[in-house]
């Protein structure tokens, strides 16, 4: 019973530490696993080309909050994404700061920078700036959550429309629902079949006159050309990007000069080595007490 | 017993509605007053040349959240600044953006962007950003509460280092031990004698290498050349400020250029008229009954 991680050294330095400090057995590398029987779990961002090396192989965790970028699983591995609190709290503080930006113009304020001009625009009070959030998972939620805490109107999306504890959440059929009352819309969604390219033209359109949009989720749910148009158009206001697509941004494009765009760079969250290394540990021990492991993702779902 | 407000026709129209609902005498403009000598109080931004034309005037209210615009009074007159809540939950939010915006290195992204460049920084864990807020008002102990919340280690500085519930908060003599542990410092002071002038170079060299400023004070707390020497020498990272020196910002000041700087144009908060004509009413009641109107400024002070 012991986890292989792949990874770079010093995420793999971190991670034997916390293992040793266990007492766990760990291989910080492919190349030094000794035993290639006793490889029961995986962590990795990119899986290996042959996992059937592995024979006794029972789990795949991936290091970082998504589960997206991996190519299907055999039928018979699990599959965990990484549960660092850190991502959460990362994410949550990176769509905070962008709906605010949103909120209070900063877009607009930049722009006039680049003119000299000192130009004050009104301020729209928090409780008539409503937002929608796509994606209630823990993330979603714990967004939605402090947003309503400062003063906004939140509703949220979710395939399941699970209730969410003081945010009023709708299910799949909702969505022109949610879309309607969303004059900042936040995505948090993961990255599925069914979600891929969900913010597109029609979505847009569905959207009050000079909504807002906050996208942390993953590039490939973008349709960037309908978000260029939106803007151009002015039908949406601004647009404050952590994932673009295609992503990186290259060179030229026109989304690093766009007046109404801001773009950072996947940086919403980082996962800390320490964080992931506990988490791992969490896993590998429910693993060898036939627990559910902590982060464990519904294949068929995609989250 | 009448207010007499002196201030713009839009601002004059809404206090003159809530205050035919509430039955109390009103007169919308110096113009219109009948009778000078019925007029005990006095609301404006700027105070008119000569107050004897009202001889029984026992108070003068400040439109705004500051009073550091007016002149020195007769002793015999109270003096009062607006209170309406929305100029509070306005200025955290500004506030709260601003820090997070520093935090999470905006102002680098959109440095970066200029030159079409993707490239993601190292995150700062919430728990090892010290923030120092100047100013534990009813603002100031508002922004540090709710940026507690959020994870960083907060410290206020007041004059009085009255404790503040869940904020370590210094007197007057700590102010080099609030700054030696600032890594992002916030200014919300009101201007007085003692104040001005006080974000000047040996202010900045006192912070943490590489610490920003966060400023929604007002304009004259700061010296810009000094705010620039410590930019330019990468001593300070950023600086986010609602309020400049001059303000406006002139037309080809360096401010507006600064790949480290955000200017926004004294933005922070906005006076909601109806809020603003509320707290006038209570002020009017409270001066009837013999009670200390809210807002009292101690003049002594200045805030």
């Amino acid at each position: 019973m012991t986890l292989l991680l792949k990874s770079f050294p010093a995420r793999a330095k971190i991670w034997s530490e916390v293992f040793a400090d266990a007492e766990e057995p760990f291989f910080a590398d492919p190349s030094l696993v000794t035993d290639t029987k006793a490889v029961t779990a995986l962590a990795c961002w990119d899986l290996p080309e042959d996992l059937t090396v592995y024979p006794n192989l029972k789990l795949v965790l991936s290091v970082g909050a998504g589960v997206d970028h991996m190519r299907e699983l055999p039928q018979h591995l699990m599959l965990c994404r990484s549960l660092a609190p850190g991502i959460e709290t990362q994410v949550r503080d990176w769509v905070i700061m962008a709906c605010l930006m949103a909120h209070r113009d900063i877009p607009s304020y930049l722009h006039q920078a680049k003119s000299d001009t000192w130009n004050s625009l009104k301020i729209t009070a928090n409780a008539d700036r409503r937002i929608g959030v796509l994606g209630m998972g823990r993330i979603g939620t714990l967004v939605a959550q402090n947003l309503t805490a400062l003063g906004f109107p939140v509703v949220g999306w979710s395939r399941s429309g699970r209730p969410v504890d003081g945010v009023k959440t709708y299910g799949a059929e909702g969505l022109p629902t949610v879309l309607a009352q969303s004059d900042i819309l936040v995505c948090l969604l993961p990255l599925t079949p069914e979600t891929k390219g969900i913010l597109h033209a029609r979505t847009f359109a569905a959207l009050p006159k000079g909504a807002h949009l906050v996208h942390a989720g993953r590039g490939p749910h973008l349709n960037m050309d309908d978000l260029k148009a939106a803007l151009d158009t002015e039908h949406l206001s601004s647009a404050i990007l952590d994932v673009t697509n295609p992503e990186p941004l290259p060179k030229h494009h026109w989304g690093w000069s766009h007046p109404k765009l801001i773009v950072t760079p996947h940086v919403a969250a980082q996962t800390d080595a320490h964080e992931g290394a506990q988490h791992a540990l969490n896993v590998v021990r429910a693993l060898k007490l036939g627990e559910i492991p902590p982060g464990l993702v519904n294949q068929a779902n995609g989250y």
